[in-house]
């Protein structure tokens, strides 16, 4: 028979940080698409919105009003999922197991311009959002097992307003995926004494088959196992286990790549390209992660074009995540693209 | 302080089937929405479309020509994510770990009406729909190590034809979400010496308080650890691993219970509703799994009105899963609706 080609044929590659597998089908590419077709997001939005309850000086929905921010401004969702003073309760036996959650989540809102998004900020505008980032790790790390950080881009991601923003939710319990991934990065580092990430950069670097872009401190691949189409990993090149261990050098060079790589992202189907991201630093737990390396996901659902995305739905909710081109496919691609914003661009 | 409310405070349920958890915050739901609004599926559909590649007698992309069939119809996928003669390949070492997939998958109609979903076939319709999803089961168990069934109905699910019909995927390993099921329900059979799915139906009869319609041989719950808004499970009161291993009568009982629980969904919000649905019978490894319990899941997407959906986006595709309701409350109002469809409701 015809050998194995892994640009064409059915396989499965291992997520070795959640011990999960993705279903590769690259031939499925080529099938028509008849399905549901999205808004693309590429209207002009004003610098300022009088509607917007993120916008500075306008007043939210709980009454109260935005200062006039000239940076970043962060404050408590004013429907937080999260709450500080839930009772203890648990049940820990049994079918029908639970336990009572206290923790925070707020709002970081990344400019007081409503109408730039992460890659049309300049540098030194990115380094301030990752100095936020930073500084709510570090404070909610004093009281929460867990800081999660992330960053929901575009309605198709459930982003419900268009002022460039993200979250922070912090709570007690480790959850289910970063539990995981402290399962497998330990395992990893008893067996081979350092942190799987760090080895994983490395070898990614040095291979430059699913390089995106990279600098002296970052890399960003797209992961040999990724799940969404266009799908990328952000490794520091260092030992570093939470974002608000970074030294200010190394934000710096973070704040350009995160520059890069959202660029690029915009370029791709020339919109604003939608994602969830987020930042997974150690946990605060009270005892050393070596294992552990800080690292950020960014998950986007656009597959062919602004408007066709990739559903992740039946076989994919029963079984596990299956993607519709190789990796390898996907980083050259992004690879090609320019970090030349498309709307700054000379014609 | 005040006690811990369930119906109000932020909580964590487990879920024994994945091991995993699931956040919820009741108090969510109150919140306000402005975010993206989806499309209402209420068009009435012609019971023949010469346009539909799935209609009898019409011309599918490859160029074959439907028969004029009168119950359901399966045929190989023209675009098949899974192909039969893949070639034998593996890396089990290291970051990079891969193995070549063998498998198949098909399409199965429901009906040769265009305009007929699930809810809206006769029981003796339905019943076929389950003998077909019984006899592919079983022919590809033959062949196959995991044969999934499953439907991903409405474009808001990723389909792209709006013509009644599901999918059956057979592959030689083992998924990622089932081969978590196997090491769970393995667990509890040890432990407890009955399969875990089948206490469970059991508790849950008896509480009355996640179920959403019973008959003789089914029952169909929210799960306890449901994670989309009105997910259910649906499962047996009997022992039973598989679903080619169903007697006629309980094939009927279930074609009564599909007939229940769909016209339920249907008439929440007035409109045909997205889901996933599919089916888990046990791994045909040739090994017994007296742990296992045939069961289904439907995973739809609607939140709190035609319209507006739960996104399962940042905090929860890097955390974990996160509702706004209680499955108590989604229960109830599941509960509460007639089984007859409205769209045949006498005004
Ligand atoms: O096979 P279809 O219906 O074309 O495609 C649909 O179901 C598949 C299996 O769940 C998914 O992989 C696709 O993303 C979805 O659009
Ligand atoms: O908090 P927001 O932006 O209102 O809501 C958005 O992000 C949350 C966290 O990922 C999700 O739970 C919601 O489904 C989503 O719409």
């Amino acid at each position: 028979g015809t050998p194995f080609d892994p640009t064409n044929d059915p396989h499965r590659r291992f997520n070795p940080l959640l011990g999960e597998w993705v279903l590769v089908s690259p031939h499925r590419a080529k099938r028509p698409w008849q399905g549901a077709s999205e808004e693309p997001n590429n209207e002009q939005k004003p610098s300022y919105d009088p509607t917007c309850y993120l916008c500075p000086t306008n007043t939210r929905v709980n009454g109260e009003v935005n200062p006039d921010y000239k940076g970043t401004f962060v404050f408590q969702n004013d429907f937080a999922a999260l709450k500080q003073d839930t009772a203890q309760a648990s049940e820990k036996k049994g079918l029908f197991q639970f336990e009572t959650e206290q923790g925070c989540s707020r709002v970081i809102c990344f400019s007081p311009d409503h109408s730039k998004t992460l890659p049309e900020l300049t540098d030194d505008e990115r380094l301030d959002v990752v100095n936020t980032w930073k500084a709510q790790t570090a404070e909610l790390g004093e009281s929460y097992r867990w800081v999660q950080v992330f960053e929901n881009k575009g309605s198709m991601m459930g982003c419900s307003n268009p002022h460039p923003h993200g979250q922070v939710w912090a709570q007690q319990h480790i959850p289910t995926d970063p539990a995981r991934k402290v399962v497998q990065l330990k395992q990893y580092f008893a067996e081979n004494e350092t942190p799987m990430l760090l080895d994983y950069a490395e070898q990614e670097v040095i291979k430059q088959e699913r390089v995106v872009c990279q600098n002296e401190d970052w890399v960003v691949v797209v992961p040999y196992w990724a799940a969404w189409p266009f799908e990328t990993l952000l490794l520091p090149r260092f030992d570093v286990q939470s974002l608000h261990k970074l030294s200010d050098s190394q934000s710096l060079s973070l704040a350009k790549i995160i520059g890069e790589i959202t660029a690029k992202y915009d370029n791709l189907f020339e919109t604003s390209f939608p994602y969830s991201m987020g930042w997974h630093s150690a946990p605060f737990d009270n005892v050393d992660h070596p294992e552990w390396t800080l690292h950020a996901h960014f998950f986007p659902p656009l597959l062919r074009s602004a408007s066709v995305r990739k559903f992740m739905v039946g076989y994919e909710m029963m079984a596990e995540a299956q993607r519709d081109l190789t990796p390898e496919q996907a980083a050259d691609r992004l690879k090609a693209l320019s970090t030349v914003h498309y709307k700054k661009r000379e014609n």
